[in-house]
């Protein structure tokens, strides 16, 4: 065998396609191209008003919706995950291109796919280089936080197109500002059709399926006419608007869509463009990374199915290096579409590369039908896509949880409406990551005392506990790194300054997972400093991984005390040592829960 | 009483020297004088040199030693810090006005005092909203190896001066070049001096005391007479150089110093050059507070004494306030001079008043008799100071330790050679913060079982222990966080796909020292993960703040299984409802030094 050769493992990792079409047949066949009939009439206007919303033509929602579905099929691993473009990503691309201040709409063009190419690109590196845990950085709360400001700001962008007016800004009060500064300019016809597609598609989202059922429609088929809402309200105003010739009466119209094969582009080589559009995708790709896999775990799980998420990396990365040469834009695994395509019983991405051919078709034969469609349609379909994103309970969930989750949630909604999304998701990344380091910089540290009749040590202001006099016994409960190295220090330093003359201090390490150099060099510093004093240092309950390191170093043999297996060996010996004079257990000074506060 | 006033506490505060000066004495007067005037004798020629390595007129030195220390007198908490310039911080000064381009040695000097003023006025800043704390997140080891970094740009920076050429260059490379290519000009009278003066003060370094005391001088004015080296050869070169009128035969000289009071001087008002400087009198505040911190720290606790770090901001940041308005630049605590100062008994910060009425005095009177002091000479005490400081050491040390602190360390290093000051140390903490979160987004999980006869519970691979099939404990060495938060939920869904049918785990979570928002959400995924699987997730060993926290929402009662005070609890509970089919205690896989690996 040619030991060259890479092996069928390795190319499975890397194919996602070898494994699952091993065992593919006429069944899954059947149910994938079902579930693929069903997202290509839910993508079709979707990817036609989010490239409007990109600020793009209506086209490059389409072609982005054809061959990265395909790179997705063959490199991604997620059985149920749609790919194309997605609301909050089509934003970000619209923030991105709208940034460089292009002349004309080819160059925007030609930005937007550069974009993708770049976000491509990186997430390849992300995947080969196996960085997916980097996605972890992006906390929960900031992306629900993110993704409903997003929303409020994607639903008030559309707004022009509902009114029929012209307006601009890129944050929620420059918007507001501009949208009631041309209200006056309000075409009436326009705002017709637009509200009129807006209580439509919100009465089929919630009204239309339950009434069809209960007018004995089958299940599956009263889902598929329930999903179908977007391309009925499109075909409806469309037709209005060519009976009634309503375009010569103010109502916008997409207007020519070129018909045929997605082109072959190339994305831009100038390096202006791709140093200022760097940061940008950087942003574009972990925000698409996490959605897209977060959608995709959620997914798996309900089948025992399993994500890779550095092989999602590159099933990405794949999907916008093929939207950068095929004419599209961003794309990343959108969430609505990939529970539909899940519910409609996709069993592999083989779905995906199916609903590819159903948009290919319509690039193919559809786009002259699009032109009477008016943009207020595409507009309403956003608006009603993105609302049901926008959820401010995470607000009140993180206050009532934690005040530290609230204040990354309230400053990624807050700067994402105020000064736009990329601001507001790398400050709400940026905020977790600082709270988080300023919290661990000053960790809890609990005097524990012995709990009578055990050999269990808790914090002596939540339990009855005795004490040995000249005694002190510290429980950090944080591992020590540099940033919290002289708190500790200074904190045992000062605990020793007291009345009471104190002999020996003991440091109870079960919460100490780690111990870095700056930590040891305070640890030596401190057992100087007692030393100074006349007082002993010992540890107790060190965790083999930090016994480890600390036996590569000094600190061992400088140290004035011992370090105890356990809490229990370092009680008994300090009994031993300073006689029999244990205090009485006391009343500890606040109780908070004694039940269940298991210190 | 006047309730507006301000309590006599809280302007003891503000104010330390109310609380010393109560218990001023005739014999700490003569303590801090004695002290007060070995440290002028060392801090003359200092004061000039740092000047001529920060690119500043001579007596811009003189000036930042007189004020500061009036100033540092009234604010500081330390008993010995001497404040004024030092050489890490002249050389930051150097960086950041010299990225400026500015054309006259007039601008570059209110550019200096500008810098000082930001510094000031960010020290004040952080001192009020006590955010001492953040100069935490400069880990020791990046600090060890910007000071050697920066000790050895320093020391190539100045023997340029050394060899009488001019010669220029940001990094080591850079000057080295610049060095080598400029040989051919040297001045070899110069070279004369400089070989000589750096001999002498090597020489009054490490073999005068001992010779001193070896001839029976007394230790007290041995130790006066070594540290009064750097002005002998002060001295000695002028002298030589007036008799000889080596300025006429290519030997720089300093030329004309103004005699006088300091000036009055205004920090420029341009708001461009503050927001060009704000990085670097940020990076100058910190690793100036950094520095001076740690010295202040290490005398105090000989005396036990306590240092306040946020009240050391606003001593460092009045000092630095004080040198912007009377024609000084950055200074900071130095630590040679703060160690002189308290071995040659200083008391109270009043021995730096009498330092700065010293060095005061030298501007009035010694400034005509520096006209003929050679360059070189002063370059020559720069780089005897500055090779204390290196100390390569931190490389090995961190090496042996951890990789990650070797990280670290090293790049810091590198980046400080390579790229300059304020490169190499940003690097260095952001890498440090970086590797940590690293470390804490991929946390240690133990899979433990008792230990026969005991209630404890170990690590399977490290310890023999018993375990129950179909119960799987994990034991998370961290606290859980957004970072980790998905981590710790695949981790238990792949352990849980095994060839045993799993029916419930245990999460031990006696080092779970927090439990984010994103870590709750998290849970609550894998809590339904597991439900789909059929298994009960438990919880053990909860600490006080988390059960408290959890408490606040949901999860608990979503749980499919119990929160258990002890380990031991959920292992009785456990071997109930799985009958008594407990697995014999089978060797485990590797044991790494059993007897201390307390895990």
């Amino acid at each position: 065998m040619n030991r060259l050769a890479p092996s069928r493992a390795a190319l499975e990792r890397y194919f996602p396609i070898l494994t699952w079409s091993k065992t593919y047949n006429k069944d899954t066949l059947t149910s994938d191209v079902v579930a693929a009939v069903i997202v290509t009439i839910m993508l079709i206007p979707q990817s036609l008003a989010y490239a409007l919303l990109a600020g793009l033509p209506a086209e490059m929602g389409l072609y982005a919706s054809i061959l990265p579905l395909v790179a997705y099929a063959i490199f991604g691993t997620s059985r149920a995950l749609a790919v194309g473009p997605v609301a909050v990503v089509s934003l970000m691309t619209a923030a991105a291109v709208g940034n460089l201040g292009l002349a004309t709409p080819a160059e925007y063009a030609i930005a937007a796919g550069t974009l993708a190419f770049i976000s491509g690109a990186i997430l390849l590196a992300m995947g080969f280089l196996r960085l997916g845990f980097l996605a972890n950085f992006l906390s929960h709360p900031v992306i629900a936080g993110f993704i409903t400001a997003s929303g409020v700001l994607i639903a008030t962008s559309q707004l022009k197109h509902i009114f029929g007016i012209k307006a601009e800004g890129h944050n929620l009060i420059g918007m507001i500002g501009s949208l009631l500064s041309h209200l006056g300019e309000t075409s009436i016809l326009t705002l017709l059709i637009g509200v009129f597609s807006v209580g439509f598609l919100f009465w089929v989202r919630k009204g239309l399926k339950p009434m069809l059922l209960n007018n004995g429609v089958k299940p599956r088929l009263a889902d598929i006419l329930a999903k179908a809402g977007p391309v009925a309200a499109v075909v409806a105003t469309t037709l209005v608007t060519v009976i009634f010739g309503l375009n010569n009466h103010g109502v916008a119209i997409v207007g020519d869509v070129p018909m045929g094969l997605p082109p072959l582009t190339l994305p831009s080589l100038n390096g202006e463009i791709w140093s200022q559009l760097f940061v940008s995708a950087l942003l574009i790709s972990i925000i698409g990374f996490v959605e897209s896999v977060s959608v995709a775990k959620t997914l798996a799980a309900k089948k025992r199915q399993r994500i890779v998420p550095d092989q999602e990396l590159i099933g990405l990365g794949a999907s916008n290096v093929a939207a950068a040469v095929t004419g599209g834009y961003p794309v990343t695994g959108g969430f609505a579409r990939s529970v539909v395509n899940y519910d409609a019983g996709a069993e592999t991405p083989a779905a995906g590369a199916y609903t590819a051919i159903g948009i290919l078709l319509a690039a193919l034969v559809l786009t002259p039908l699009l032109y009477f469609l008016p943009k207020a349609t595409l507009a309403a379909t956003i608006i009603v896509a993105v609302l049901s994103l926008v959820d401010f309970s995470i607000l009140s969930k993180a206050w009532g949880y934690s005040k530290v989750d609230f204040a990354a949630v309230a400053a990624t909604i807050l700067l994402t409406l105020g000064s736009g999304v990329e601001v507001g998701v790398s400050a709400g990344v940026l905020l977790s990551i600082g709270l988080h380091l300023y919290k661990t910089s000053r960790p809890h540290v609990a005097e524990v005392g012995l709990v009578p009749n055990t050999q269990h040590f808790r914090n002596i202001k939540r339990h009855k506990v005795e004490t040995i006099p000249g005694v002190v016994s510290l429980r950090v409960d944080e591992s020590l790194y540099f940033a919290n190295a002289s708190f500790l220090e200074d904190y045992v330093a000062d605990r020793v300054v007291c009345d009471e003359p104190i002999k020996d201090v003991i440091l109870q390490c079960s919460a100490v997972n780690e111990l870095d150099l700056s930590a040891l060099e305070s640890l030596e510093a401190l057992n100087h400093r007692l030393k100074d004093m006349k007082i002993n240092l010992h540890l107790s309950e060190v965790k083999g991984p930090v016994m480890d390191r600390l036996q590569r170093s000094h600190f061992l043999y400088e140290m004035t005390g011992k370090v105890y297996l356990a809490q229990w060996d370092a009680w008994q010996a300090m009994k031993a040592i300073h006689g029999s004079e244990i205090s009485e257990p006391s009343a500890p000074e606040s109780v908070e829960n004694p039940s269940v506060a298991a210190d």
